[in-house]
């Protein structure tokens, strides 16, 4: 593969940031990576783990002659950075990011950039529960997709230059608008994992089921939630903070549908907890045939739990 | 291993009656596995599979001479089938179940049977999304703890030749009254159960996000939840109709604390958010410390998906 830009600016080295590393090494995408993390940690790890060629004490430092500048901080975080980098960024450039909302970041974004600067905002649907420098991996956007959200003014070939790194990153794409995104994301992503955050929550304050009883008999179902609960807080109270209206939208429909679900349950109405229980096979078996998920049964997982 | 029972009937031979056949067979626990389904299919399946030695056209023909009988079927089936099979009981024979309810199985089984039947209601903790005999390994149980609800005036002797039957097929045990094990399980399976199942219902229903993207995005979280809504349909109505109380609980808590993040959302309390969120982790840890759970970040799960 052939260098797509000559330098490369990653701004927070995450999960997400550093497995953009890797991939970058991996597909040679970049003639030089320059990185920053506002954690002192975060940076001497990213320096000895070689996922960075030059690590810099600033973000202006960083995005310095950048051709693409990757915004790899919480969501919350992103307009604070712009507003430190604005004066910096090299005319042409190419801004993106890879939060999970987009309509607040274009919001908190938009208004510090200059002329000349290509602000595509952008959002790798994949991940792990896992995060920082040491997390990241070169396969992790292999056959995940990746949303853009381009503006009315965007330049195309910026964004299509932007479409292209994905693609080679191992992601498909897709476009559509901010709000859209925010509004799909909101349930696939946002309300699983508040009702996962939230179930951890009820199960901690029990008085009568111990800690330890969740903890030995969680294999029947309550471990499955407890690794998207496990994710960065930062990042998720940000996702909330930032996502308020279309995260609430969708809340007060699931609620709305607990609610008759928990009628059918106190009048023992078998039939349609059957017909509700019934359909949601068919959702797995054809998220299955889309390849976001593996066909193997407990998601291929060790049944002995030794590694 | 030396046999434990000259002759076992598995009555239901579904994921957990095949894979109790597959340990039995490698530890070589039973002297001779009769079977019996409902279906005729499964039947035919069973013994394609080489699942038991002789596969009966009913339950009564099953059970005859057989010390130990396990019922694996729906825990609404339980009270029918304890009275079909009640006369045809050897004297002595221990009659077990693998239900996820506890205290209604004793409800509905225990006024069928005679004197001389040690009954002792059990319930492995372990189980994957698929059913059917085909979907069976031996593996299944390793590690997992299996819960015997043993009642006041049960033969010590036979609750712990069954212990000693299960901890042979890989599980650890341990013994509680009927009523708490529902309230256990209600948290940590019960609940989590309805809740995927329920938010896999509130996303088929979108008008502004459609079906495929749902599919599509579904690697941001949702798909997680659609594992365990995977579960049989008639498995799980019977579990809701048989532990309407402790569920009802369960959820009046959870909906209590949903409403709670609710308004922290609405208001902007990020506060709020950052500290239940973080507590979740520590949840995780102790689940893969307990042996639980793979400590392999998203489940170990393939991330080409292609298996």
């Amino acid at each position: 593969m052939r260098i797509q830009f000559e330098r490369v600016a990653l701004i927070g080295i995450g999960l997400i940031g550093s497995s953009l590393s890797h991939v970058m090494r991996r597909e040679q995408l970049a003639g030089h990576i320059s990185g920053y993390s506002k954690s002192a940690e975060t940076r001497a790890t990213a320096v000895k783990l070689g996922l960075v060629d030059s690590m810099h004490e600033s973000a202006t430092e960083a995005v310095k002659n950048a051709d693409l500048v990757i915004l790899c901080v919480p969501v919350g975080a992103c307009g604070d950075v712009a507003k430190d980098i604005s004066a910096a960024l090299k005319p042409g450039a190419i801004l993106t990011d890879v939060g999970s909302v987009k309509a607040a970041v274009v919001r908190d974004v938009l208004p510090h950039l200059g002329e000349g600067i290509h602000f595509v905002p952008g959002h790798p649907i994949a991940g792990t529960e896992q995060s920082g420098p040491t997390s990241g991996f070169a396969e992790l956007f292999n056959r995940r997709w990746c949303i853009l959200t381009p503006l009315p003014d965007s330049d195309p070939q910026a964004v299509a230059r932007l479409e292209e790194f994905w693609r080679s990153c191992g992601s498909d794409v897709e476009i559509m608008t901010p709000e859209h995104h925010d509004m799909v994301l909101a349930i696939t992503s946002h309300l699983p994992h508040l009702i996962a955050y939230n179930i951890v929550g009820t199960a901690a304050d029990l008085e009568d089921v111990t800690d330890s009883e969740v903890i030995k008999y969680s294999a029947s179902g309550f471990r499955d939630f407890t690794r998207i609960a496990a994710s960065d807080p930062t990042m998720w109270r940000d996702v909330f903070l930032n996502n308020r209206e279309a995260v609430l939208e969708m809340l007060g429909r699931f609620s709305e549908d607990l609610s008759v679900l928990q009628r059918a349950i106190r009048f023992g109405d078998g039939d349609a907890l059957f017909g509700l229980f019934s359909r949601a096979r068919g959702v797995r078996r054809k998220i299955i045939e889309a390849g976001q998920e593996t066909a193997a049964p407990d998601f291929g997982r060790d049944p002995t739990h030794r590694q």
